[in-house]
C-alpha cells in the first residue's frame, strides 16, 4: 500500500493506494468520528463490493446504512440526491455520521455533495471504484449534481477525510471505462511531467492488461500531480485550469454527440490530440511529439480522431463551455510535452485547421 | 451608520447598520467581483424594496437579475431553490455573479444556500429586512432549506461578503414579527451580557415603537455578541450551543403546535421563560430574575406562557431535536442573568416541574 498525503489549506487527508483495501476496516475506523456510516453506492457496484466493505465495518461495531442508487449519469440529479437524504434521515443519521462513497465519479460527486450539505456538512470518505474516479475525483474536492441546463452546475467544494483507491475494484471495470481512466493518466503526464509520460509509454501494455502494480503507480503519480496543481489553486482560479487540458475540445465532443455517447475520457483523449495538434500549429511541440501522443492514446484503446461535427458546431459548443470567460474560449496548450499553459487569446485560423485535421 | 467587523477563520466581512442603506450602491460596489448580481427576494419584499436596491445598482452599470420567490417558510424547499438556479442559469449568471439576499430569514437561508452551491459557490451579500434576520442570520453563515423530515436539514456553512442591516426596512414589518426579532435580542443579553439585558429593559418601549436609533443599537450589540460566540466555534461544536438558549423548549413548541402557528421568535420567547424557570429550579437564578425575564418578554409583546401540549409530548419533541445528542437532551441554562452554560445531564423532575409551571 502506498500513501499520498494531500495537503490543502484547511486540512490534509491521505489517499491510500493498493490492493485489498475495500475490506480494510482498520484503515477506515481511525477516520470515523462516531461508529456510524452511510454507504452511498449504486446497483452495479453494490453486488460486487458493498458486502466486502460493510461486513468488516459491522464486525467492528459500526452501524452501516447502505444507500443504493440507480447507476448512471442520468441519475446525477436532485431527485436521486434527495433519496440519499431520505434514507439518511429515515435511519436517523446525525452530524457525526460519515458518508462513504463506493463507486465511480457519479457516486463520488453525489455522495460528496450529500456529505457537504446533510445537516450542513458531515464527514466524507471516498472509495472510488473506477480508474477515472481514482485518478480524477480523489483530489480537488469537487462535488455536485447536474441541472437540466448544465452538468455539475450545483455543487460544493468539499474535502474527504480519506480516500481508498483499491486496484482490485478495477478488475471488474469494462475495458472501455479503464481506457477512459487512462486518458486522465496520460493527461497528467502531458501537462506536468514528461518523465511520467515516458513511463506511461513504456508501461501502456501492463496498464491495459490491468497489472495492479502498474496501475497503482499510475494512480499514485496522477494524484500526486493533481494534488500539486490543486494545492496551488484550491478554488480554481489559476493554475488548476491546466487540468482542463483536452477538455475544451472534449466537452464540445461530449455535448455535440449527446452526453453519454462518448465517455468523458474518450472525448478528453480525442480532445488532447486536438490540443496537441493546435500546440504544434502554434509552434510549440514538434510533429514527432504529436505522433507520440496519438500513438499512446491509440495504444490505450482510446479514439485519436474526433467526430465530424463541423467547424461551426465545434466553435459554438466551445464558446458556451462553463470554463469560457464571457464567451471567450481559453485554450490549454502544451509548451512542450510535460508542460502546459493557458492561452487566453485564440488563434482562429489555427483552431479551425486543427478541427479540420483531427476529425474523422 | 455603524460597522461591525466579523472576523472568522477564513475571512472577515462587515455588517453595516443604519438607515437608508438599501439604496447605497456605493456600499455594495466595492464587494462585487464583477458588475453582475442576482437579487433573490420574495413577493412581499419586492414591491417594497427591490427597486430601491436595484435602480442605483443598474445606474452604476451593474447587471441585475431579480429572482422573486413566493413568500413563506412553506417555500423553503428544493423546488423553490431550484427556481433560483433556473433563473440564474437562464440569465447566464457566471461564477463572478454575486447573489444578494433581500428579505427575511427564509430568503437569507435560501439565497445563501443558492450562493454556496451555484457553480460550487459564488459571492454572497445579505440585506436582511426583518429584525430577526438582522440579529440572527447576519452572523454564523448558516444557510439551507427544509426537508419534509426536518427543518434546515440540507444546507451549508457559507459566509457573506457583506451584510447591510437597514433600519428603514423594519418600518413595514408586522408588529408580531418585530416582537419575534426582539426575542433573539433579549436572548443575546441573557446568555452573554447582563449590561445589555439592562439596556433592553430600559429601552423596550423605544424598541417596540421602532425608534431607529434604539433598534440600530440592539442590532449592533446582538451581532457583536453572536459574532463573538460564533468566532469561538464556527462549526458549531462547542460554545455556539449557547445561542440555542430557549430553543430546546422553543423547537418543541413550534413542532408541537405545527410549524408556522407560533413564530420562531414567539416560541423562543416562551422557551426562554421556561429555560430561566428551569435555571431557577436548579438553584442558579433568583425568583426576581425570572420575574425580570417574564416582564421583559411580555413588554416586547411576546408570549410568556407556553402552550399546554402535555408533559409527555414536550419530552418526546425535545428528544428528537436536531441538537439532541443520541436522543439525550442538552439544556442551555442560565448560571446567572448574562451568563449561560450547557448542561449535558438532565434533571427530569425539574424539567417536568418547569413544563407544568410554564404552560398556559
Amino acid at each position: 500500500m502506498q500513501t499520498v498525503r494531500v495537503a490543502l489549506d484547511e486540512r490534509a487527508y491521505d489517499i491510500r493506494i493498493g490492493t485489498g483495501l475495500v475490506g480494510r476496516a482498520d484503515l477506515i475506523l481511525p477516520s470515523l468520528v462516531a461508529k456510524r456510516v452511510a454507504v452511498v453506492t449504486n446497483t452495479t457496484v453494490a453486488p460486487l463490493y458493498l458486502d466486502r466493505l460493510a461486513r468488516p465495518l459491522a464486525d467492528a461495531g459500526v452501524q452501516v446504512t447502505p444507500v443504493v442508487l440507480p447507476d448512471g449519469e442520468a441519475y446525477k440529479d436532485w431527485q436521486t440526491l434527495n433519496t440519499v437524504f431520505d434514507a439518511m434521515l429515515a435511519a436517523h443519521c446525525d452530524r457525526k455520521t460519515t458518508v462513504i462513497a463506493l463507486g465511480g465519479g457519479v457516486i463520488g460527486d453525489m455522495a460528496g455533495f450529500a456529505a457537504a450539505t446533510y445537516m450542513r456538512g458531515v464527514p466524507f470518505i471516498q472509495i472510488p471504484t473506477t480508474l477515472l474516479a481514482q485518478v480524477d475525483s480523489s483530489v480537488g474536492g469537487k462535488t455536485g449534481i447536474n441541472h437540466p441546463r448544465g452538468k455539475n452546475m450545483i455543487g460544493a467544494f468539499y474535502q474527504p477525510q480519506l480516500v481508498l483507491a483499491d486496484m482490485d475494484t478495477l478488475e471488474t471495470l469494462p475495458q472501455r471505462e479503464l481506457a477512459a481512466g487512462l486518458a486522465e493518466v496520460i493527461k497528467h503526464g502531458l501537462i506536468h511531467d514528461a518523465e511520467f509520460f515516458g513511463w506511461i509509454e513504456s508501461n501502456i501494455e501492463a496498464l491495459v492488461r490491468r497489472d495492479p502494480i502498474a496501475l497503482a503507480h499510475a494512480v499514485r503519480r496522477s494524484v500526486e500531480i493533481k494534488a500539486e496543481i490543486v494545492a496551488l489553486d484550491e478554488r480554481e482560479t489559476g493554475p488548476r485550469a491546466l487540468l482542463n487540458f483536452g477538455h475544451t475540445f472534449g466537452h464540445a465532443i461530449e455535448a455535440g454527440m449527446g452526453y453519454g455517447v462518448w465517455l468523458h475520457g474518450e472525448a478528453v483523449a480525442a480532445g488532447m490530440v486536438m490540443a496537441t495538434d493546435l500546440s504544434r500549429r502554434l509552434g510549440h511541440v514538434a510533429p514527432a511529439d504529436l505522433a507520440r501522443v496519438r500513438s499512446l492514446v491509440a495504444q490505450a484503446g482510446l479514439p485519436v480522431a474526433a467526430p465530424a461535427l463541423g467547424e461551426n458546431r465545434y466553435l459554438d459548443l466551445m464558446s458556451v463551455d462553463k470554463k469560457a470567460d464571457a464567451g471567450r474560449v481559453r485554450f490549454i496548450l502544451l509548451e512542450r510535452l510535460g508542460h502546459a499553459y493557458v492561452r487566453p487569446e485564440t488563434a482562429p485560423d489555427a483552431v479551425t485547421a486543427t478541427i479540420a485535421a483531427c476529425c474523422a
